[in-house]
């Protein structure tokens, strides 16, 4: 088991605006703020929205394209390294006109109407993410 | 994009009571308490739900009355001020007697079995929302 | 209402390995780091899961268990004590491989394909579990 105890040192409170990439976004904040490690919450709303399901037999991502406004019901996740980058791995469950619920891990091509995020920043050094053959991911090790 | 650094200053833990109103006492909670700016998540049981979809294309609420017992997978949001009072803005996520989930943001009508809540309040005085013409919603600016 | 001001003193940073038991590996976590109040928050994906649905009128859990692979789009809650033990309370919203999705009240026999959690611990001795009649569960009290 990996385990990391660190310190809570900021509270990043963002919104993000409307028509931007939700994924790309949080990314750009993490990379322009240095921020090497992180838990991301936020709700809101997206014009349209890409998931990804992990097959885990295929070991590979399936997608869905969701091209429709949902609302963001919940967006959790966190900020860790890949190569030496901010990397943001965040699932989101959205919710249609009806108030079904979906969801999946967030990809590139979710279209922003409204985001409040919040990004509690922490102390820690050691999250970094190497890829795992076990499980065909890239986590912390 | 609307940025704000803050540090957390308390984390207030709550149990609400059966047969009171979810968001109502959150917000009383907040008032009486004054708090300014704050994250919010919780989980629980309802005995009875109302959520709101942002109807985008109209640029207004849609209403879901849900009139059975539901598990709260998930209430995550946050308290910031308008109109110089705390607002407490949630969406929730329910799980029906089968375990499929839907959702919404969360409003006046939602009628506690149990709900624990964790409050993490920062010290940001410029949490406000102000009506944003563009996406008709109040947001922080 | 119950109401306990806490602070933070921890954050810890966990990834519970493939094939463990995702109720178990919280609990064993919380024993062995002797956490006796905290706000847990977690993502990742599961190879199958068993999770509750309390019956409000009947006032007993129905189970569910769900033998498919899952994305975990949130795991939300939280560790306090009950009889003088760290005890774990989570609900987790999963989603199948179309993007639908499901949850409830985690319980044993979850098998973890990969979970990235936050566990923050707060310095509160309060949080204690207590069986409340009225509504047939164990709450702070």
């Amino acid at each position: 088991m990996f385990i990391e105890k660190s310190n809570v040192i900021k509270t990043h409170i963002i919104k993000l605006e409307k028509d931007s990439d939700l994924l790309d976004s949080l990314t750009l904040y993490a990379e322009e703020n240095n921020i090497q490690a992180a838990e991301i919450n936020f709700i809101g709303a997206v014009q349209s929205a890409k998931v990804l399901y992990f097959n885990q037999e295929k070991k590979k991502y399936d997608e869905h394209i969701m091209d429709q406004p949902y609302e963001v019901l919940s967006g959790i996740g966190n900020i860790s390294l890949l190569d030496d980058k901010p990397f943001v791995h965040v699932h989101i469950v959205l919710a249609d006109s009806t108030g079904k619920a979906y969801g999946g891990h967030l990809d590139k091509g979710t279209k922003v109407w409204l985001i409040e995020a919040f990004i509690h920043e922490v102390d820690s050094k050691n999250l970094v993410r190497k890829f795992d053959e076990n499980i065909c991911l890239s986590v912390w090790s």
